[in-house]
């Protein structure tokens, strides 16, 4: 078995994150299905679909020079035989970068195909928490 | 079987839009699983979870008074026997409005319950649709 033919959808969406750390342009286009059926919206980002679409993103994300950090929080998740959805907080802050921005919520899709579970869908914005915003109701008074 | 049997993933989809332009919280409502394992996020809102939290941001956005108006383009759509997701494209106005405000993105999850097919997470989010950026990069020049 591929390194590639993830076995559940968590070991997919934890290799995505960790090649987005990377900027490991190859690794995160692993986990994507290969079908040209997917959908990818980065935040405030326009809705892109097909492959071509989705690893010009992601090129373009990772050019910048970024050294980026993801801590996932976990939310809902929802699984079928062939299907998996994970609603997911992402703390999305700069290497060596004290502040943290407000977490941005996102809706990752997978499906079950030949070569294991795979992304078919990414959809990431940006969310005010409801702890961010109590903490930032707490800062006012 | 009560009319909110929903036999499909599009009956049930429709019948949350049509209930929101009508600012039916009963009807929005009657949409969504019964399960408390729900996630709802409104553009740039929090991550709401659970029956009692996702009523009362309808019922906050349905004080408003606003009329509007819910274009639904059907983009990508992931279906297995029990889990459905739908990526659509909301073009919301309001009523006599001329203006086409940005295209909210929406991720719409939908599971087969006891009770038919009933929305388990909706993720809307504005998004710059490639349209709309090819039109203002057009406009621009």
């Amino acid at each position: 078995m591929s390194k590639h033919n993830f076995e559940t959808p968590d070991a997919c969406e934890a290799a995505f994150y960790e090649a987005f750390e990377r900027a490991d342009l190859k690794g995160v286009m692993a986990c994507w299905a290969e079908q040209e059926e997917l959908v990818c919206i980065h935040p405030q980002g326009p809705r892109l679909t097909g492959h071509a679409a989705v690893r010009e993103s992601f090129l373009q994300i990772f050019s910048n020079g970024l050294s980026l950090r993801v801590e996932l929080v976990q939310g809902m998740q929802f699984q079928s035989e062939v299907i998996a959805v994970h609603c997911v907080l992402e703390r999305v802050t700069m290497k060596d970068e004290k502040r943290t921005p407000p977490p941005i919520s996102a809706t990752n899709v997978f499906a079950r195909t030949d070569e294991g579970w795979r992304m078919i869908a990414h959809h990431a914005s940006p969310t005010a928490s409801t702890e961010a915003i109590a903490a930032s109701q707490h800062t006012l008074h």
